[in-house]
């Protein structure tokens, strides 16, 4: 199992050290690259929109090249293996209705290898909403959980659908509606209506929305979460269902994998890892790509497939217009690590813990049992902790959860902190997609631009990474089938 | 614009004629066919199935001859266009949680490119439930269709989702609940139930399932309908807008071209249009795949995309296996025809007109407005009534659901009595899926079958074709790849 340089994992015995084991590292790092070579095209991170982009134009005969900062596929997705068994260390979820990344798992035969996070465990399930078995100040149910989020989506008597319903896109980032939700911040929307909520309802709002966006409630739009509500069915329960209970058995790196050598096995891709994009410059119809090591790359057309927060590291000539400038600028909200518990014992399968910001982990969920029967559990702490420069920290955020939680083993990614990704999933303020979702979309010259920061329908996924760069790749592909025609 | 064969269009002034005009037809009718050549695949029939199966392998650098019997593209869909307006001639209808199809509207660029079949129209709007317009012996309303159809699908409480929530499909077609209700027929059902239901109830579940089955209540699997209804979120509303509601302004025809065009342009497809597969005959490694025309092509892989009621049509040496071969012998229930009605004026756009099967005409249903500003109607008449053959019939049933209709225009596609379907969108009787559905999926040697009719999760539907497809695509691409390495 290659070791990859992100990451991190801590054991009692060890303690801290730097990597991970994944196959998400691929061997040798570099392979038929060449800088007289007119690529066709570059595509400038192998997250799941550069592998969707790089295997749809590898596909479709084209020269491509991708350069990727870090050592490994899979950007903001990494599975570690350890023991044989999967600990996904990002992102995790899919779900039969987000399209792209289902039509993904069909096609490379992933269907029947699921794994269901909240499947039964010694006859009792672990339920979609908050439980309250932690340390809390403020206890909650279920049930209020539930409750109040319904008041807190219904805004328009139909859970946001009057404009999430409409099937297009574009409709809902015109609609009158969705530009005054979407100015709103989840602040905003809950003091809107805090009268008619109990005070356990409001702690139960504010961890879902925590979990969700990982910061203050002030930060993220209401608007972008109405959107997650309604395309997830609309409630509590079906939106457990539909973003935090399938993952795939095999782990994200397999499915990022089955993409990557498909696109390998055509004989068209050359790649470099460890090779981080520092500028794109643009004369004439050829765009030259360099790294932060000097090497440069010529191509007909690029696709940027780097994480929003990310794009102001790259300089781009011509300069990017005013709009897309601004939008990178603000980039979005979410500052999530990714921490992956091994918990002595079956016992915390189905368990769940809450525990306010100031605590340092806001929660811990129960996702498995590992080999050696122990219990698999994640957190994804926002920016109130750094757990790798922070291990003490989040060592005693965990045992403040529960006083008996003996950890074994810990794998992280510091997504927030690291320079590749410098944040979680997008979560994005108040306005921000209104004003810039289309300017993000759009290509500049033969320069596209491909991320679930700025996908249309499941924004923030793994699913809008994938439709980001079906995207990217078709324009480009169209660009490149012209010129040669 | 080109002219299909298939089908008919009919005036007052004119008369039946056959054909209808159609993007779908390809000129010229074959391209770089060679009986010497070895293909890597065959591949029999250019509907949702086969164009799925052919881009996959073409894109992957395969060798690839299409052989379709009709003169064009599309199989049970058909966009017939007459002065610039789109008529459905067959299937019509997408979804965002239907996951292939959807991604290839997304890939195409097709997503804001849909029309809305229950639009407003001067402020009223077409309920998703049948509406009591028409000549009816009994009437009923929205809500009691509704009301009777929750409990002739609330089975477990839950809708079917103790099923059908479990997201590989493996796991449903192994489930004991779903073998009881696959083993039930939709009357079992009724009979079960009809004590707690009104009249109007039970006038309702009917009409719904004949809209859905095209035939009485005892063909249908009482579970496969649980399964489009689970699928569907569960409730008549959520049905109609997953099954009914959103189209592509461009029509079905201009996404099937799109897939099309992408294939021929990677210069690996060959083609045969008009040309019907008599048998599929393996020796070694090689089959021969030969025309009712006796044109004889050499492959090392066959994709059968053929509708489930014509396989019995094609002889297969070595002979399928003896389950297979019962499977094919059944074949499907489901004897739907569809009609495209222009009626005058723009009265009819929101309305729906239902009446009894031995009426000849069960429903008729607005769906849009043509630039002449008349109404564009729709109906499937199952087996009750030939509509080509009995166009005094259909008509008499038309007039019959409203005395003031006045009809226009008619075209339409005789999907059960066409050699090359017969049978609409596949309705399988009970007990058929749980006997039969993994042996129609399995592949006999280097021979690979694809169809909607027996797809893993939305069967019978255009996704279940793209879904079905992809995965024929997928294994033969393996098998030519492990040879030639």
């Amino acid at each position: 199992m290659p070791f990859s340089t992100d990451g991190y994992r801590w054991t009692p015995e060890e303690g801290l050290k730097t990597g991970v084991p994944t196959d998400a590292v691929i061997v040798p790092q570099s392979l038929n690259i060449d800088a007289d070579t007119v690529y066709d095209a570059i595509v400038v991170g192998a997250g799941y929109a550069g592998l969707r982009a790089t295997r749809d134009l590898s596909l479709q005969g084209h020269k491509v090249l991708i350069l990727e900062g870090r050592d490994r596929i899979g950007g903001r997705t990494c599975s570690v293996k350890a023991d044989g068994y999967v600990y996904e260390a990002g992102g995790t979820w899919v779900h039969r209705n987000q399209a792209l990344v289902w039509s993904e798992i069909v096609r490379y035969g992933f269907e029947n290898r699921l794994k269901d996070s909240q499947e039964f465990y010694e006859g009792s399930r672990c339920p979609t909403a908050i439980r309250n078995d932690a340390v809390h100040e403020v206890p909650w149910t279920d049930q209020t959980s539930a409750t109040g989020f319904a008041k807190f989506c219904n805004i328009d008597g139909q859970m946001g659908n009057s404009v999430f319903g409409l099937h297009q896109p574009a409709d809902w980032l015109r609609h009158e509606d969705f530009i005054k939700w979407d100015s709103m911040s989840c602040q905003d929307r809950l003091d809107q209506i805090k009268e008619d909520l109990s005070a356990e309802e409001i702690e139960g709002i504010i961890h879902l929305l925590l979990a969700l966006s990982k910061g203050p409630l002030t930060r993220p739009s209401y608007g972008e979460v109405l959107r997650w509500v309604a395309l997830s069915g609309g409630n509590l329960a079906s939106m457990g269902e539909h973003t935090a209970r399938w993952k795939l058995a095999d782990g994200q790196t397999a499915l990022a994998l089955a993409m990557f050598d498909d696109a390998l096995k055509t004989g068209n891709l050359a790649y470099s890892f460890s090779s981080n994009v520092s500028s794109v410059t643009t004369e004439g119809h050829i765009t030259t790509v360099t790294t932060t090591a000097g090497q440069s790359f010529k191509t007909s057309s690029v696709v940027v497939a780097a994480p929003l927060n990310c794009l102001a590291d790259i300089q781009f000539s011509p300069a990017l217009d005013q709009t897309k400038a601004e939008a990178i600028a603000q980039g979005h909200t979410n500052h999530a690590y990714k921490v992956c518990v091994e918990a002595k014992g079956k016992q915390w399968r189905n368990w769940m813990g809450n525990a306010y910001p100031h605590k340092g982990v806001p929660f811990l969920n129960g996702d498995g049992i590992n080999p050696s029967g122990n219990s698999y559990l994640i957190s994804t702490p926002g920016n109130y902790i750094d757990p790798q420069n922070e291990m003490d920290k989040l060592l005693e955020g965990l045992q403040y959860l529960h006083p008996e939680l003996e950890v074994l083993r810990i794998f992280g990614m510091d997504y927030h902190s690291h320079p590749l990704s410098k944040g979680g999933w997008a979560v994005h303020g108040p306005g921000y997609v209104t004003k810039y979702l289309e300017s993000l979309q759009a290509p500049a010259g033969n320069v596209y631009f491909a991320s679930a920061d700025w996908a249309d329908v499941w924004r923030g996924f793994i699913d809008g990474a994938l439709e980001s760069g079906a995207k990217a790749a078709w324009s480009a592909h169209k660009q490149l089938r012209n010129a040669s025609s």
